[in-house]
């Protein structure tokens, strides 16, 4: 998405340690107008994949789930991140671990809302290292869900999420994936 | 708005100790059209008061907020919630007591993002006690920003939130007032 990249080239910044900063404009300060347009095209992508049901996990990832869920006319579920110790009775819960935060928090998506015949679309705003991803996966196993693909806003591709979403066989598309991150300036893959 | 009163009588829960439990539409799993109705009857209130950027907490207060920004053609900002250690220079920060998690977190939101001659919408999902929304009349302050409105989708008239917006002479705008959840029933203002 060109557009995209264009805005991360312009506004965000390459913080030490392959951080990318880009709060200016998806995840503090958000830029309602191209969020909107990030889910038009995640919608456009997987028209064709007939999505019951867009998730995510609360909060970055909610503003392009969402705008994604608008443009598809489905409802969005975000999954809640909880300590472990929560009682889970009615639950589909998975442990995710954050690299940034250096810390595991359990997520979990009430039974209610997925039932076997859901095809669901993940939405995220940053694929890295692919927990959170990775969780939501185990989630819709949990429930006997299809899973219709993986749309991120941003891929650090040469972190390891791109290749374990590759592996476990479930369609991945990222709108920016960036190649590297070193010298501190932004490269694209292509 | 009607449509908002018909879908808490027909899809929320009330439980013991005045809860309002509307998960399957508004704050786990979301409605997403329901969603973006709300944002354009919000942009729609509060059209003419020059709003420069609409600003709320994370987690459920960003649905709302984020299609609200989309109608109004300004950015979204969202308030961080993390534990009151975290350093704060950079930050504009209030402290907020959660009566339903009884527990105290800070909301910040970084300086770079609010200028003086800002006029933000404070946008929200529910209204109670309303420590939320005097967190981010906190930070406004601090910021030197005029606040054009408060706008909220689901408001508890009975609990203190509301009096404490008249007082200190914002206007507020709630899409749903809710008088009582006495004997688990929903009685709206009017």
């Amino acid at each position: 998405m060109d557009l995209l990249k264009q805005r991360i080239l312009e506004d965000g910044t390459v913080l030490p340690g392959n951080v990318l900063k880009v709060d200016n404009f998806l995840n503090h300060q958000v830029d309602a107008k191209l969020m909107d347009q990030i889910g038009a095209e995640f919608a456009r992508l997987f028209k064709d994949e007939g999505v019951t049901k867009v998730v995510t996990v609360e909060s970055s990832g909610i503003a392009p789930a969402l705008t994604t869920a608008i443009h598809m006319d489905v409802p969005l579920i975000f999954a809640r991140k909880h300590k472990s110790l929560t009682l889970t009775d009615n639950l589909y819960t998975a442990s995710v671990y954050s690299y940034t935060k250096q810390v595991s928090n359990d997520i979990s998506i009430d039974k209610r809302f997925l039932k076997p015949d859901d095809r669901i679309l993940i939405i995220d705003d940053f694929l890295a290292n692919g927990q959170a991803v990775q969780g939501l996966l185990e989630i819709a196993n949990l429930a006997k869900v299809k899973v219709a693909g993986v749309g991120i806003v941003i891929e650090k591709s040469f972190q390891k999420g791109h290749t374990m979403i590759e592996k476990s066989g479930v369609r991945l598309e990222s709108l920016a994936r960036i190649a590297s991150l070193d010298n501190q300036e932004v490269t694209f893959v292509d």
